[in-house]
């Protein structure tokens, strides 16, 4: 683990940046050029940095610099999502780079089973290079509900339909890994954080569209947690006292009205139609079908509402909008945006929402983005150097 | 001002938390207890800390300790709100005591009159003791709208009709003294953050009801501003998209629903009695007539609403709930609380809502809490020390 402040800085621009000088480090983290070659120093002698050959920056600029590069494969991650039908996991390098994906099949998600196929999945992954296993040793894992990441519980996960389990330790003791369990979504938005749409923001949010509603936010660079555990519940916003009720008990959250149940059962309602499937209905709605399609201006004037929402509360200076929900974009994109424009209050207007697909691979990189993370002790869960 | 991390973090949870032993503050800051003592000395020798006479805590526990306190008279902050017809000014101690108030009228709002008149205020608040002027360098100043502390420019103030206008610039050339302006519902956040209900807590809202519907958020014990300056518009939250148009432009936000002026609005048109005043409409609805009790009903579901959102996205530990609003709270306080507890997500139902009354004075107070925090390095304004 990176244990001095300095290194932290200097490692955590490095791996969000790409190769800087060290006058460059000293600028941007308003460390002293003395205290940037100190703590680049443990840094080289570990590995995890190197100096790359001399460039002149500029003719007369004086002594040519060599600028310092994080090596990437100096230390691997693995990052699992924990579906309720299948594990999905990928080893990547401390770049966040996939290196190689896997998946396996669940045939029930009990703790016990999640555990064995989980060690299953992490033999399998490890397998694909001798490097991998001779250089991983923390594991980030994904899940969808509420998770404490410190002590590694995941409190409640409807999908899986989990209380209180323990996973963090289950799974350090079935594979003698540090794992660290974080929230799908805050892994997904930590991963965008570091290594994408969301480098170097201090205020940032992810939200997340499809089969549920999500979001997680980013502030002062750092993931908001909320005091009970809950924040980012943008699929909660309520957004029509009068809307149909939420899974969640309350009437018109915009989860009610733009989720993929919620579409399809308007339109189901509206045409009588009831065996009717989701990519049905988006068929429907591209031939023009005007049920289908309202249903969908109203998913995304609800989603659009809930973003501008949260951009009026909270502040990002970027949204990146991802989810299976994106495939059907063309049908509620502009109603998303239009309705993010006629709500977001003055100059929160010019925060830019930006697409970003995501496939299975995105959300297993999200959670070994989280495991990158644990390499800083401000990230270390407790319970990430095992229960055992 | 206090320079170094660990004299800024005793300062500060004894400013917070009144008279703490050595032992006590290395617990609570993490410094080790030869960290505590050496960042003690200098504010001791500077006359901001004082010991207090030793006491022994326990039987046979040792040697007696003396708890450090902060010497409340070391040194004078004054605090202003600019009201469109008003300055309210306060001259607070260290620990956001209130010493002193006045008040002066306005004669029109535009810059060089506040400017005179600040001066002429000022003047009045540090003649009542001689210790005033003596020990006062610091003024916060509390405006409603978009303020940049940072360079003390008021970007835009629709009460005031005010557009970049460099405040912090004009009164400093004016008195000499450090300015520091804020927001003014961030600045009785900050109050209530480091002086009232918020002590203590990482997570911490403040909302104000009344001609406004305004809030403020205190996320990892820091103020929310947001990326592009816009953060905590709990008033611009859309809780009908159906609703009536509010004055930003967008259609069904809570200020368009519970404000006074909308609730006054919709019971001028109810009742056809064009004549009515706030006060009269108040006094109708606990009389009992329909049409009052429903607009104050409305009202108070749309703050609720509003509230749940803030408090599903942001997750505050404790939200306080402020404002002139507070005096009809017998007509809408019931709906406020039945809307939060609907739409509250989860856990973050057990947010409590706090009630706190907000004279005058409290916002001068928290305009003082502003100049209190610029002794800290990490919040002074780097207009604060002039631009002459
Ligand atoms: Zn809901
Ligand atoms: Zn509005």
């Amino acid at each position: 683990m990176v244990s001095a402040p300095a290194e932290t800085a200097v490692l955590a621009l490095l791996l969000a940046e790409g190769p800087l000088s060290r006058v460059e480090l000293a600028r941007r983290t308003g460390l002293s050029s003395t205290a940037v070659t100190k703590a680049a120093r443990p840094l080289i002698d570990d590995g995890y940095l190197y100096e790359l050959p001399p460039e002149r920056t500029a003719p007369g600029a004086g002594r040519p610099v060599n600028p310092l590069a994080v090596a990437p494969d100096r230390e691997f991650f693995v990052g699992v999502k924990v579906s309720p039908d299948h594990l999905f996991g990928a080893v990547c390098d401390l770049r966040a780079g996939i290196r190689v994906t896997a998946s396996l099949p669940l045939t029930d998600c009990r703790p016990d089973t999640v555990t064995a196929v989980f060690t299953e999945l992490i033999d399998e992954l490890l397998g694909c290079e001798p490097e991998f296993r001779d250089r991983t040793r923390h594991v980030g894992v994904a899940v969808s509900g509420d998770v404490d990441r410190d002590s590694g519980l995941v409190r409640h996960s409807g999908l899986l339909g989990w209380s209180d389990v323990p996973l963090a330790g289950l799974l350090t003791d079935a594979t003698g890994l540090a794992v660290t369990v974080e929230n799908d979504v805050r892994a997904l938005t930590v991963a965008e954080h570091w290594f994408g749409e969301g480098i170097g923001t201090g205020y940032f949010a992810l939200v997340t569209i499809g089969a549920g509603i999500g979001s997680a936010l980013v502030v002062n660079g750092e993931l908001l947690r909320g005091a009970y555990g809950v924040s980012g519940e943008v699929g909660h916003i309520c957004v029509d006292q009068a809307g149909p009720r939420c899974r969640c008990g309350a009437h018109g959250c915009v989860e009610a009205l733009a989720s993929t149940d919620a579409i399809l059962r308007v339109v189901r309602e509206a045409t009588g139609r009831t065996e009717l499937t989701f990519e049905q209905v988006v068929e429907l709605a591209r031939d023009g079908e005007p049920a289908a399609r309202e249903a969908f201006a109203r998913a995304g004037r609800a989603i659009g509402v809930g973003i501008a929402t949260l951009v009026n509360l909270v502040g990002p200076e970027r949204v990146v909008v991802s989810g299976e929900g994106l495939a059907a974009y063309d049908l509620f994109g502009r109603h998303i945006k239009d309705a993010f424009a006629a709500h977001a209050f003055g100059a929160a207007s010019r925060c830019p929402l930006l697409l970003r697909p995501l496939p299975w691979e995105e959300w297993s990189r999200g959670a070994a983005a989280v495991a990158i993370q644990a390499l800083f002790p401000q990230y270390a869960a407790t319970a990430a150097t095992g229960s055992g």
